[in-house]
């Protein structure tokens, strides 16, 4: 019989039979290795134990230790989960399941009605059942026709089969009655799934697509160990909490509606209140800082993308060019940059025009795949605090610095903290992959080094990660989840200024090609108010709160001129203000204050009125205080613009 | 021989011989009208006095002394200069002509070079030479073949010719050699172009269609009199002046590249502050108001706007659906309130929530011809101030109101104050045209009139003007070029709610129909920036400057680090303050701040250095006026915030 060769994650290879099992190859290691291993990853796949290697390839065994095994754990969890809802619900059909970031889905379809949350106690008492009666997963193939047979008229798998059919025939994992067409690689038996959990049921699109049946997805998690599941339970818990989507709805921040469009959220009046405000204070610091500030607009000619470049490269991110009928393309913008060298173009610049600092709340279209949306952080249609600096190539560094300075100052009036640098080269090694100019990366690495180090700023170095266009420099947030995401950005740019042949007049007067700085601080308004919603957990600081005081008097009858009065002073003072004279209880309405996290809330009765005063209660405290108006029109000001450098002018 | 039947405009009938000719029915009423007389309007076509009837209709013989018969001298004009052009440059071909509002072009192609300016006198002497030999211009009737032989190998009037003949014939003027396709009515000989003067050259595409070769258009203009032609030339002269585009374009506030998209400004930094300003004042006027600011996405699925009847009725002015690949069609809205609706419809809302008062600067795109697009005014991306007002029908008259005091006092700060309010109504006699529900007509109607007069506001009344789903009041400005455009509007409108199934519980606990209402007060950011442009002709009051302080040291060497103390000063107040440090003469710069209009120039040497003061000249004023500092500061201040009725709180 033929012989295969595998190599091992410490360059060794070894020589085994063909169709050699996962575990016979860990078993060769050493039989300890055996019993602990739950599958491997082979060339970059995953596998089972019980899974045949038929081609030379590396492996890597995994074990129950390593959260790389995790994923066959929770492919093993959706096909046990599938087979016990299959039994419960017989009429049910079945699409596509996987295994996600933290656990595993089963998408379903049950024509006789759909899994309340009410039955998940139902479903987990019988999946307890299989995880006694250790029943097998085998991974079995089948000819199509016959697995065609098996699964009946259920449409989904019979899509399934014919998209993953190899030849006549097609792979499937058995648990009893249930095939599954998903799973790829699975535990031994239906005992893994001891430490389980079945987690939320919500709506998805078959393949993902909005003019597909809705089905039904069912979310579930298990782990290896009672701890880690009760881990990986309290962040869930938390990250519900924070989730932007959760405080979105409870505040009434913003919605999307996927029929009137995926992707592109609504901002009701409070989530717009906090937009608006970040707008205005980032032009603000911006102008001051010596931007100009720009409209242009959404819509060019399809040439601008052509000559840029993002036609040819970035094209499936675009939205589909619309024709004019004259022989005009029009395209929605993926990008501000083309604009604004628009603007730059518009005139005859000279060396003593630059740096040139063109900043806009740019709006721009990407086309994501709807499977991908999430609430403010993944949409199609976004706002870009976006910038861009016309520098001489001696400007560099100082312009890069200067950006550096805004940013830090930025991240301190918004309170973040945990944030890190990383400066990111080209790859010494391949220097072919990136834009042609060896002197220009040399030279400007070593600028952006030294601002680094100049600034004092902690940072990582990232060989190979650069840009083709030109080195740059990423802030990684900690989200407030624990994962990390890029929220700021400063990239040198050779490459563009060369497209669209952009010149200067230098002081000897001759043309000269400027270096453009891309810089992003705040992002787009989108993803910064959802970071920003997530690391507040919804309790805004007084200055970005849409409501900022709220004010209850004791009886509407006694008080409420009282309460007028003292709003319409704070209102005078653009403090956002709001009286609350429901007829509710007193008790209710503080609690309601606090529910929609009003920063401040002032109660007003007979002795407030009596001696011209106001009961303030914080955000977050349960005692109150007593003060004069005036006084606490000092403090509610002095809150409103301590956030602010600009305002220490 | 047959007889036609002429109506006149006195309502009278005559019978006349079949072919008859224009001048034929004057001299039939008297032998003085015959004289008089230019041409006639023949059921609503503009015909020349050589003109033979050959059916029934009704005429109004136009004479020289009437507007109404300058496009016949115009259609005139633009034969009489192609004779001219033809002659003077033999390879010229020959678009279009046409009369417009203001005069004649003639759309030219010539293959041996341009018309430049400098031409402009050779071509008026031919013009003149011409008048003198007063050639007949005959309408004639060619066989197409015989035509086309006439025009040799000129492609745009082959073009013509196929596009205008009727079966085998196709008219023609016809003067001297040059034959013309393009006039209808001329009168009878050159002669009658006596006072004349040829106007400008610029680019137009064959047919309007940028797809198309480009053509010279040559502008001319003609009248009776020359007095009449003396005050059109200082009309066009003021226009001139006037002009946003040119403005615009000396003030560096915008520009528009047909390349990278017709009808797609690009708001460079001076135009952008200002509308920056704009947008930040109606905001917080709107909110003070009682408005809530949203964003809401320029993109929606097609079916939103299939629902609320804009793709049925408005489809033309729209742009092409985005096919988004799985089914969803996504379109790029031609107005906001399909939008405001979904804010409407996210909560249930009761009568206490009413009036709802929704706002929005929100984009839109409407498809324009790229023949009708003008600056900033005529657009295909525009920004509207717009706000919808939910309420129910008790509260129409009351928010009526409300919204125009917010109105007349916007107007205040802009000191727009050339306007006249027109109330429109539905057509009583023809009530099957308008909404169905008589009831809610006559009380709204009565409504509205009630607000006018109590707020005792000037207004006409136009019956049959109202829009098919509800009576509105506009507010017709006098444009600084004489003529009149709708800034600002209120519309009722009962349909909208209708087709969305809005509703709201009332006090009963049942569910009623809101009316909503559309209104915008300073239009979009681009018509009404083009409008304060030609009204303020440029010079924009302090609060708008995009540069409200201009400081010109005497001597940079001597005078820099004062001109800069005093700059920081005024920055730190928020004023747009610019040091200009060119190695320029004081008076050269000192004249670049009033071609600027810059509200104040600051110039400061030894004097002012020694006794901290400023020398201040405003702008338009001849004298200086020296004064400390503190005292330009609180005069500067005073004049920024005096616009605004908000800062009076």
């Amino acid at each position: 019989m033929a012989k295969i060769k595998i190599e091992f994650p410490d360059g060794n290879f070894k020589e085994f039979e063909m169709q050699t099992t996962v575990k016979m190859v860990a078993a060769s290691i050493s039989n300890s290795l055996a019993k602990k291993a739950v599958g491997a990853r082979f060339n970059g796949e995953l596998v089972g134990l019980a899974h045949q290697l038929t081609t030379n390839g590396s492996i890597e065994i995994l074990t129950k230790d390593q959260s790389a095994a995790l994923p066959i754990l929770w492919q093993t969890g959706a096909v046990v989960l599938g087979a016990v809802l299959s039994q419960l619900y017989p009429q049910m059909n079945f699409g596509e399941n996987a295994a996600t970031e933290h656990g595993f889905y089963v998408d379903t379809d049950n024509q006789a009605g759909q899994v309340a949350e009410t039955d998940f106690e139902k479903i987990t008492k019988e999946v307890r059942n299989l995880v006694k009666k250790a029943l097998p997963l085998e991974e079995v193939s089948y000819d199509v026709a016959e697995a065609l047979k098996l699964i009946g008229d259920d449409p989904y798998r019979q899509d399934l089969i014919k998209s993953k059919a190899q030849g006549n025939q097609v792979r499937a994992i058995k648990l009893g009655n249930f095939v599954d067409f998903s799973a790829t690689a699975v535990l031994p038996n239906s005992s893994a799934l001891k430490f389980f959990k079945i987690l939320s049921v919500a709506g998805a699109y078959w393949k993902g697509a909005s003019s597909n049946p809705m089905l039904q997805r069912v979310y579930g998690t298990a782990f290896f160990k009672q701890a880690d599941l009760d881990a990986e339970l309290e962040r869930q818990k938390e990250a519900h909490e924070r989730d932007h989507r959760v405080i979105g709805n409870e505040l009434d921040l913003f919605f999307v509606d996927p029929k009137v469009g995926a992707g592109l959220p609504y901002w009701m009046p409070k989530g717009a209140t906090i937009r608006r405000t970040i707008e205005r204070y980032i032009i603000d610091r911006e102008v001051a800082d010596g931007y100009q500030h720009v409209y242009t607009p959404v819509l060019a000619n399809l040439n601008v993308y052509k000559q840029s470049g993002h036609w040819a490269h970035y094209r499936e991110d675009m939205f589909p060019p619309m024709d004019m009928g004259d022989g005009e393309m029009l395209e929605l913008r993926p990008m501000n940059c083309p604009s604004h060298i628009q603007i730059y173009n518009h005139h005859i610049r000279s060396y003593r025009d630059l740096p040139l600092r063109i900043a806009e709340l740019g709006m721009m279209h990407r086309y994501e795949k709807s499977g991908a949306l999430t609430g403010l952080s993944r949409v199609r249609e976004m706002t870009l605090n976006d910038g861009h600096t016309f520098v001489t190539p001696d400007q560099i560094e100082s312009e890069f610095k200067k950006i550096l300075q805004l940013m830090v100052s930025v991240y301190r009036d918004f309170d973040i903290t945990d944030y890190r640098f990383r400066l990111s080269y080209r790859d010494p090694k391949n220097k072919v992959k990136y834009f042609d100019n060896d002197e220009m990366w040399e030279k400007s690495q070593k600028m952006l080094k030294a601002a680094m180090d100049d600034l004092n700023l902690d940072y990582f170095e990232a060989e190979g990660e650069a840009a083709f266009y030109g080195p740059k420099l990423d802030v990684q947030t900690k989200t407030a989840l624990g994962g990390e995401e890029t929220l700021s950005t400063i990239q040198l740019d050779f490459l563009l200024p060369e497209r669209f042949d952009l010149h200067y007049v230098g002081a000897d007067g001759q043309e000269h090609r400027p270096v453009m700085i891309h810089r992003g601080i705040v992002s787009t308004m989108e993803r910064f108010v959802a970071y920003l919603t997530e690391m507040y957990k919804g309790a805004f600081p007084t200055w970005l709160s849409p409501q900022q005081v709220a004010v209850i008097p004791v009886n509407n009858d006694l008080h409420l001129n009282y309460a007028h009065k003292l709003t319409d002073r704070l209102v005078a003072n653009h403090v956002r203000v709001q009286i609350d004279d429901r007829n509710e209880k007193m008790s209710y309405k503080i609690r309601q204050a606090q529910v929609n996290k009003v920063p401040y809330t002032l109660v007003v009765g007979d002795k407030e009125v009596a001696a011209d005063q106001v009961s303030v209660r914080r955000y977050g405290e349960e005692k109150t205080q007593t003060m004069s108006l005036a006084e606490f029109e000092k403090e509610v000001l002095a809150d409103i613009t301590s956030y602010s450098r600009a305002n220490e002018n």
